[in-house]
């Protein structure tokens, strides 16, 4: 059982299968979590559960497990493998849907070739990963890993002013199982990267090993409107001024480090927003990223000080409100060796690296040693149609998946 | 006659009165060119302009004019004198009325006094100098110098959808006179300024020698919308940091220089505008403003310069759109000597300076000799209910018009 691969027609044939479920009039992939075109995802999951012989099991935030669970290894805490199905509005096909099936076909591949687990191997697809329709996002996986109440979860309100639990039991998918009653021996997360490093550097497969913390602040300045062209620049307190040198303080500050920190101005307004007015009003978020918790935090202290510096250069008022914060998270060093060993002993370059956005094993990791492997994602595009990774890169990865995982659950 | 001075009472009175005409339900002053609220207003005026025995002619434009032509001097080319009486929403009562107001109140007081002028002087009242109901500004005055045509200016389709010139016949303000009927001698506006200039460096009185030319553009930088987690800061095509860049560079520039050049970013848009996504494009106004045609020529030209190395050095597209574009004026050095000469006979302490706003004299400049006349403006604050000059300003703003207008057409 040396040269056990995947079967390639049958992960890349559901992948396209799974991305015409949920296509509204307009042709656009749109499975928002508990909908009705999700439920059909959803079904078409199931269906393939039952058809390689898995157990399907429901939790209470409508996670779907299909579990392979040999008589012989039953109490055993299973491995875990899996990502989400719910999707953006216009996604495309490959976002959580490559490694929900790839979970499956890795699993389906085992079982076929007769391997024999020490432990239980299941794959997860968890609610509402998207956080487009109810907020947070990655909310079945951190329900399921205790960081947010079922109850609470479940009473969450739709921009459509839906309530969560309604809709789970409209669609079936409300289970009775308490979420986290599986506890992972580990888990782990095949994805495409979302982002450009890996297409840009020639490497096919990344081994994740953290996850960046996430800093999101608000920041309001406040100046004076006054008259365009009556207002000497030396008596001005413009607030989009003060709003731009916070931009290209993060930017050039960025730039300038060895760090891997990113700093991102993505909002901003400005009030009154007339051409021949100062703006009294400058409103902007600011999006701060790095794997490690003392450099984020000395980013935020940073930026802290560089704003009331500004305040008192160009006396403006400063606001700052946090919007959200999750610290860095370690992945597991054995399961990330154990992605580069096997990676390596497929001939395979790959890279170590970081997870620049959020995923469902930042919440697993929680609850248990977890890691992420990567595929490339030409020109960096998710969440857009134009989200594209290559067959043999798609392959590559989930053989990748099933080494690893045979490789965590032999004998 | 040596110690004439105006009938203070009568032009505060004028003034207050004016001031509460046309106000709406919320007690907001709006009397938007050629409405129902500024038709009250343009009645009050005539009813002033009889009680004053002066003649009142209406032109097709539907500027007002009162004028006192002694019969012995009939035949002369008029000293004008004029502002305007339409408000933007929400306004103060100074801007524009106070000259209006003054304007007759000199007319009125040298008629009483038993002054005999050596030609006719007349008060103006332009339409819609504000330009919020129709566009462009000023176009009173522009029509009746000759820069627009009288057909076009009175096709003009207003924000609510109505057309100038039927709202002028709807209202009786529809005259027969063709613009530019009187060509004045010379043209003189006493007027608010609008600006801090007078009140922080404790100057009564501005005689005014030139008004800032104005270059108006828009800027669109196109970069890629990439996720802000995921990608590397030297990956980015960021057209939001290229806009702070350019935000930066102007003020940074303005602030430098011992110009009085002055550079605003009013407006300004992301798009997708989300907390999470590099900003794909940036759109933002440049209000660039001198007195000197060849600096503000250079001023354009520098920014150009600058677009074009941040083009190469960000990798974006920009796009820049003229929006408008006024050459600056050079208001009549001998009106403006006559204004200080006078100023200093009532020991008022004064400075020329430049309008940094746009006012009719600009478009009667084209026709004769002209000038401006400043009080200070409390706070810089002007197109707000906040607007506000003191009354001995006021009064002393009106005195000089007196004495000027005295000078220029005495014996």
């Amino acid at each position: 059982m040396t040269n056990l691969s995947i079967v390639t027609e049958r992960l890349l044939g559901r992948l396209r299968t799974l991305g015409e479920v949920g296509r509204d009039d307009d042709g656009r992939l749109v499975r928002l979590a508990a909908s009705d075109s999700e439920k059909l995802g959803r079904d078409q999951f199931v269906a393939w559960i039952r058809e390689a012989g898995l157990e399907v099991e429901i939790d209470r935030i409508g996670n779907i497990f299909g579990i392979w669970r040999p008589e012989a290894v039953s109490e055993s805490a299973p491995l875990m493998l899996g990502s989400h199905i719910d999707t953006v509005i216009n996604a495309g096909i490959y976002d959580g849907c490559y490694g929900v099936i790839s979970g499956l076909e890795v699993i389906a591949t085992l079982k076929e070739a007769g391997f024999t687990p020490v432990r239980p191997i299941v794959v997860a697809a968890f609610t509402n990963e998207e956080g487009v329709r109810y907020a947070p996002d990655m909310m079945g996986s951190l329900v399921y890993a205790g960081g947010l109440s079922t109850e609470e979860a479940l009473a969450s309100i739709g921009t459509d002013g839906s309530v969560l639990g309604q809709e789970l039991a409209r669609i079936g998918y409300a289970g009775k199982n308490e979420p986290g009653f599986l506890r992972p021996h580990a888990y782990i997360e095949l994805h495409i990267e979302q982002g450009p490093v890996l297409e840009r550097e020639g490497f096919p497969l990344g081994a994740v090993e953290n996850l960046q913390g996430i800093s999101w602040q608000k920041v309001t300045i406040d100046g004076d409107a006054n008259h365009a062209g009556t207002t000497p620049i030396s008596m001005r307190r413009d607030a989009g001024y003060a709003a731009a040198r916070v931009i290209t303080f993060l930017r050039d500050r960025a730039k300038a480090s060895n760090t891997p920190t990113v700093a991102t101005v993505g909002c901003i307004e400005f009030e009154p927003n007339a051409i021949n007015v100062i703006p009294s009003r400058a409103t902007f978020t600011v999006d701060l990223r790095d794997p490690n918790e003392d450099r984020l935090k000395q980013e935020e202290a940073e930026l802290t000080a560089f704003l009331e510096r500004l305040s008192q250069e160009e006396r403006v008022a400063i606001r700052v409100e946090r919007m959200a914060r999750f610290e860095p998270v370690n992945f597991d060093e054995g399961i990330v060796k154990a992605i580069e060993t096997a990676a390596a002993a497929r001939g395979l370059a790959h890279r170590r690296m970081t997870s620049g956005s959020g995923h469902d094993a930042q919440m697993m990791a929680r609850l248990a040693p977890s890691a992420m492997i990567f595929v490339p994602s030409r020109d960096g595009i998710s969440h857009n149609p134009k989200e594209f990774t290559t067959d043999q890169d798609l392959i590559a990865g989930a053989n990748i998946l099933l080494d690893v995982v045979r490789e965590m659950t032999k004998d």
